[in-house]
């Protein structure tokens, strides 16, 4: 069944394998007119590219895109856009000894019994090169949603213990360190702390924090496409990702209705909330605050250690995972983040328009 | 846009408001050939009905199904079955207040914004009796993974601050108490906290936690329709949810590779995991160990407290909710989760059989 | 595989067997704010309803619907509105010497292989009455298009031999006739030659045909959802439809470029066509010039002559088939394909809005 | 809207422009495990290639695919597969004049009027080269088929008023004439004509069949999604196809029950039709005879010829279209009809899987 398709109006469908000829994306449904370049994109991938910091793989890609179609004379048309990232660096070899292993931690073996046949090269398809489409896709969804006053940002809530505390985030901080932190304290901390799991052959995992600004209520369709729900399948189908909330999350378990409830209030004519509990979203719907979405983030599952395994025709041995790979995934796992959610408010901005008669009319008038 | 639909082959349609004729559910892609009568719905729908415990609101529905097509002898013929359960029990005049006012926590404003009309009647469409269409279809779905050896299970896992100990789960005790807990004792302490919160006009959350056990491994379709994310939109789709977790969740961001890794062993020839930290998932498929998700539920917004609150017309007030509400609403989502979880895996059992050109070719020769 | 939606946006899902507890259908995506009563999908229910002439069938049924969602103080709310239409005067014992053969011209023989199971009674799913669906919900598609200054309408172009010449129609006579011909005089001859078909227990075919004016240019999404390619699958999604043309149809085949292309001209600011061979679209666009459209529908397959066939357990046998059968179905099927018509564009018009970014732009500001 | 794609399993999405960089197409859902080389799509567009011909445009374009992704050591994977075609011989300046003209029969003025932008190089995405990606997956389509016993062939049928006599078809003609007819007498008039046509810088249309056979009963999934009505939208959606028929097609308006329906006969224990008029479809499923269907082509609408249209600023003026262009299409359509039904029938090959439980058991145990 086709899974590599997101989305119903601005629909992406996503293809590549790490080590194949290339990644790329086609992003259909996007509306005409949008300015778009290339680098427009790149700017986009080199927030995800690797080699950037010593808590990254080494594997040099330059990812650099390539537009194929769906744009003339620096607009789009209307018609799909084709993007195109050759894989470069890849050293097929270093995976050899994988052919007949399961990874721990990794698709291998599901994969096997599903398909029958696996592409074990870097992982394949469940390679984490598979984000650029994501990425890349993502970058003009953002474009999109920035003409309509919409603008998406994420960054690297904790990594492992090192969480940056609510009342201390700055924003400008998050360009500034590698691990893309809002706390540059914190960042220092972060990073000392991979690197002593560098040096002991270890991981770790984190959490990603994604805000989105300027979103007009009523975004998200009841009952199974409210935005809440699909922001949480397309943070969730990001590999690593094994948890998603919206606003205090879990913390509402624990909470009363008195204390958990956003009383309104009307200023100057404005209707607003004095408190943000629930993250932007009522009822499913975008309620004109501020969308708060975090994602937690499993260790990478690669590691240079000894781990206890079953081969292919099912005897039991022990792997040691070569290769590139990165200590910790989150800050790279950022960007993509930040692009499941682009991506998924700006399908729901398209399809909120034929919400109801009046709008529909006017625009036929 | 059509947000009301769930699933690709087995596929769910639901409609209906909280006081007009009725709510159901059209469930296309069924198979044929599986034995069905309207008490296998009714079983499943008996377990959301209002009004069985103290903890519950006094709307008094017999939420009664009946099946319209689809089955025939008893059995389903593979084309779409339509359920209908007619609602009786409203009392509308109790809604008339809040016509004109949005209520904190509820979908009112974010609906009025988008549609430019709302039927205000119990929520209209917003309200928890929409998902009497779920667990209607969640009941076929069910039956369908029984007959492949699958069974789905949902539990409360905490109430409140009152959380049931991971090592001291009681699967017999679950439907002993009418909190649906897996621990009668801990049960015992969260119905004395309801019945407090009661008395004060509040209202609290709690966690459920979901298990399928059966599965094979090779469910869920990369990328974006993985079986965790596929989950994940199914169960926060559920009104009230605010996060979701598949196997150890949020802690994996505080964990090592080394530790959060499952090592794979043989024996007798059948490949195991010796540890389930992912949940039962892998690269978002199935792995072949049990499935384990968990969902935090927020207080119920409804209570008959003061609230403040602004008029349709942008006016600051006050509003305090009348009507029959729970303190509680995560006894009766049980088995709502119950039945998102089985309709997603219901889905992707018949999607993963297209996986591989063999077994196509057994199919059809 | 669910196939029984049809639609992107307003979309819709039937439901429903010819001898079960009724039919009916599920419209989700139909936007807010539109006035809708049940007299106005009794209306076109009507048009299809059985036993309105000597020509069609004696079964007895009201076919009176009943809104069960989705409307409220007499509007469209934007949520799915879920109509109901009983099953009355089914004489399921006619069918009982059918339960065992496979009925020529009938669904009867793939519908065994397909699901191993059949619901008999009059065709089951198969039957004509699963129009019933459609037609309800063409009737809200059509509302909506009036709105836009859209309408649609069908009639009868031939019956058998008996053909409306193109420069002889009169569509004030469509409803002047039995037969919805928009010329009485062929409608007479049609009605002579079918009652003399009626006296040799045999059946006739013929064409419909539909228009759609007041279209902007610009409607369909290329490239597999264009306008007459989906117009294409909802009309021979009608049962015993084996043919669909648009504009000139098979006739181009014969043309040549220089007369059959449509030559633009501009009067007032206006541009238009000199001719329309193209029958209103231009790349699977509408054009802005009328939409024309034609079904080519076979004679009826109940006849009550003897007939060769087999049983289900492969032996061959003759069969007879009873019950009550119209003769032709052609003039029940206009409000058929009048509907699928309506449904189609209704869907295209909301896909549409989100074709370029000036537009988008507008509605969010 | 995304209207790129087509299927639901085998489910594909093309992309590109005539004059861009290339053309492409994903396929998604392609089961594993199938072999596939890029020499085996290679033959599938080799027979829809300009420059074959004296009949045909003089665009010299190698049109080689490369496979950039889901193939591993020469089988499908079970992931997206993506192919890519390079334009090379794009001479755009050849339609600098028609940047500001609406060409009569083309798509321009329609896609203006929807975009507000428009690609008209080579007409852009409305181009006929977009039909390179359905041959593309087409190719894969047929390899799946194949496997499973099911071939597909088209051929054409009529030029002009050329017809090939039902009675005097030579399947082993089809590859001895450049026109692809079954009759190489009436290809010889058949090119004479063209030829005629091309010294009056005229063009002209003709009908193309499409015969499958091998297929099991029971393919296409009720209501909506049935097979004739699939490959109708499939078919319809060819650029310049305007009518589509199948088995006897617009001829059963005139026919009578007694003769239309097909008698059922049983020999050695199979089940069998005397007559195909239905073109082997019964209540919109295959019934186990050979598919016939039938696409009616336009003249093509690019003539050398002046024709009077409207500059895109409104005024009335006169067009000669400049560029290469073959004076019928249809002899390089054939393989996109063929490749639209194998791509259809392919889905459906695929849906029908889950129609009944007693097979879905049998592929998980």
């Amino acid at each position: 069944m086709s899974g590599s398709t997101f989305g119903k109006i601005f629909r992406i469908t996503t293809w590549g394998e790490s080590h194949g000829p290339g990644i790329g994306v086609v992003i259909d449904g996007c509306p005409a007119g949008i300015c778009l370049s290339e680098q427009d994109i790149q700017d986009f991938l080199d927030r995800r590219k690797p080699g950037q910091s010593k808590y990254t793989t080494k594997r040099n890609e330059a990812d650099s895109v390539e537009i194929l179609s769906g744009v003339f004379e620096g607009k789009t048309t209307g018609t799909p856009i084709s993007l195109l990232v050759r894989n470069q660096d890849h050293r097929s070899k270093d995976y050899g000894n994988i052919a007949d292993l399961f990874r721990p931690g990794h698709a291998d073996y599901p994969y096997t019994v599903k398909y029958g046949i696996r592409d074990y090269r870097g992982g394949g398809r469940s390679s984490g090169r598979e984000t650029i489409g994501r990425v890349a896709a993502g970058a003009i969804a953002s474009l999109m949603l920035r003409e309509l006053g919409i603008t998406v940002r994420a960054y690297t809530k904790a990594i492992g213990p090192h969480k940056v505390p609510d009342n201390d985030i700055h924003y400008d901080h998050i360009d500034q360190n590698s691990l893309y932190m809002p706390n540059n304290d914190v960042a220092e901390k972060a990073g000392a702390y991979i690197s002593s799991l560098m040096s002991e052959c270890d991981s770790c995992g984190g959490i990603i924090e994604c805000l989105a600004d300027g979103l007009p209520a009523g975004l998200g369709e009841p009952v199974f496409d409210k935005l809440d729900a699909l922001l949480a399948q397309a943070v969730v189908s990001i590999g690593a990702v094994k948890g998603v909330e919206i606003g205090d999350g879990f913390a509402v378990s624990e909470s009363l209705g008195s204390l958990n409830n956003d009383p309104f209030f009307s200023e100057n004519g404005v209707i607003s909330k004095k408190t943000n509990h629930s993250g932007g979203t009522l009822g499913g719907l975008s309620d004109g605050s501020r969308l708060i979405i975090r994602a937690a983030v499993k260790p990478t599952s690669s590691i240079a250690r000894p781990q206890q395994t079953v081969t292919v025709s099912g005897e039991n041995t022990e792997i040691t995972v070569k290769g590139r790979h990165d200590p910790v995934i989150v800050p790279r796992a950022v960007v993509v983040v930040e692009s499941m959610t682009a991506l998924t408010l700006a399908d729901l901005v398209l399809q909120n328009i034929s919400s109801n008669m009046e709008n529909i009319k006017k625009f036929y008038r």
